[in-house]
């Protein structure tokens, strides 16, 4: 296990190198990448030598962000020396890729999940932060660095992909007065989500493709989209897609189903009472009360047919 | 014009009167509507008789806001006593409908907007604000009246629809603060955001429509969708769906059309960086640098040609 340090112990840790290798995890998002860039800007300004890494492809989403340009994709077989290797925003090892290999040094895992398995040297976790770039922000404050505007706007973008703009539930008082802050420094939240909601054209084409599949069942509670496989494409995000059943009036579960092959269905639920989670593990698989799902090795009319009745049953059972 | 007073001024007229009514503007928005309730929950705290007035339908997106269902509709021809009319979030006094002609008392005029007219007798005004209900909040703590859950939900509800949940531009470290605190208060804010998102099946049925029609001109770099003359409904709000083709990598402007008649074409365009509203304003329109809007006397086919035509000129003339 890892020893659990506290900011004071991290900024410590992060002084005493002179090299430092900071990097994001795999499936990059704006809290690893916002977090990670603003920590490496703030290091150069105290003299250090930074390298950061990211063992994947960075979303064209991103590439607005201050110093994305500055990743390094590690390579297989290469060693990369450093003093320290800090971990930003990942709960397990296995999330860094190659980078385990590639990188042999002391590890300073600076983190928000409450799943962090504690597989590094030295942990600074907190798991009431809303996201790693809130934390990376009190740090950034400790260490008395230059907050720049492009700082500032790594560390908002950090925040807000991580509650969804303050929409989650993971949404805190003190994620707010963090995101307040990066405002007084410059940060301007329509251009930063002019950048974070722009997406490829086939992203809005397989989404119209999708919406016409829109239907309901048991009087419009449940509202169901299909992705048929012709139309599945592991490369788009779809995961927003099934807010629109979500958000219709009267649908009290929305269903989401992929024929990922031709007899295996992927299907995404959120309701509003029920519990789904009960749903998807009488079909192997799980998840929360309110967002929940599983696969069904069958195709996706059947698959359909199997989880509406199911969920059918439930709602008559809880009423 | 108005006597313009302050904060502390408002709440000494507000405490000389034993008897309020308080107005929410037509076409009521988040705004209007929660420092409505909030400052009628606050005023019936201190011991006075309040009514809350509007003259309008209240949209079913805001059914869940607490104390909803208070608001009274006035009758043409009806006359309704009081000492005062709070007037909320109004710029003109047009915007209260006809409770202008059925309450006659001295008028205080609470608002944020810029373009207010002077038309009370007494104004406060801050044009700062994000949002009126940020103003509210300010006032209700100096009250020092308690904040219920009910208040602070009404007052949040106010905040996130003017600033469009934290994205537009008005978003100011003054009113993510006063979110921050309306958090502390118990609000939770993925569940206020389930409610406002939610709408009617027709929507998502006229958006999967109008998706169908996304089509690209001139390399991608102009991204349109059309509403036809049969999908037109009045009734439905589409001011959402630009921000499909907006949001599309690549495109620099995007344009809805809709065909309002057969011969009259209604056009909104949103761009990065040429000026539509010097595009619009060739039509007669007008509006923004980056946002207008025109209406052209053609048929959609006729429009469509003349603008996208309009819009490509305009790009090669500031390449």
């Amino acid at each position: 296990m890892s020893k659990k340090v506290t900011l004071h112990e991290a900024l410590n840790i992060l002084k005493n190198a002179k090299n430092v290798i900071l990097v994001s995890h795999v499936s990059p998002d704006g809290d690893t990448l916002g977090s990670t860039l603003a920590l490496a800007e703030g290091l150069k300004q105290t003299g250090k030598k930074v390298t950061i890494m990211v063992d994947d492809v960075i979303s064209s989403t991103y590439s607005f962000m201050p110093g994305i340009g500055e990743y390094i994709h590690p390579q297989k077989g290469q060693h990369y020396d450093t003093d320290l290797l800090v971990v930003v925003d990942s709960s397990s090892l296995d999330r860094i890729g190659i980078v385990e290999e590639c990188v042999k040094a002391p590890i300073l895992n600076i983190d928000h999940h409450v799943s962090n398995t504690g597989f590094a040297d030295y942990l600074w976790l907190d798991d009431t932060a809303t996201a790693t770039g809130q934390m990376m922000f009190t740090l950034l404050k400790e260490m008395q660095v230059d907050i720049t505007l492009a700082m500032a706007i790594c560390l908002y973008v950090a925040i807000i992909t991580d509650c969804g703009n303050f929409k989650y539930s993971n949404t805190t008082a003190a994620s707010m007065r963090a995101a307040a802050e990066l405002l007084e420094l410059g940060v301007e939240p329509n251009l930063v989500s002019d950048f974070i909601e722009m997406k490829p054209r086939k992203n809005i084409e397989l989404l119209c493709k999708v919406l016409n599949t829109l239907t309901f069942f048991d009087d419009g509670r449940i509202g169901i989209i299909e992705i048929n496989q012709e139309d599945y494409n592991k490369d788009i995000d779809t995961d927003s897609f099934i807010s629109y059943p979500r958000y219709v009036e009267g649908v009290e579960v929305a269903v989401m189903f992929k024929a990922v092959e031709p007899e295996k269905t992927r299907v995404s639920m959120r309701t509003r009472w029920i519990d789904v989670s009960k749903i998807a593990l009488s079909f192997n698989g799980g998840g929360h009360i309110k967002a929940a799902g599983c696969t069904i090795e069958a195709n996706l009319t059947e698959a359909k047919k199997q989880l509406v009745t199911k969920i059918i049953e439930e709602m008559r059972a809880n009423k």
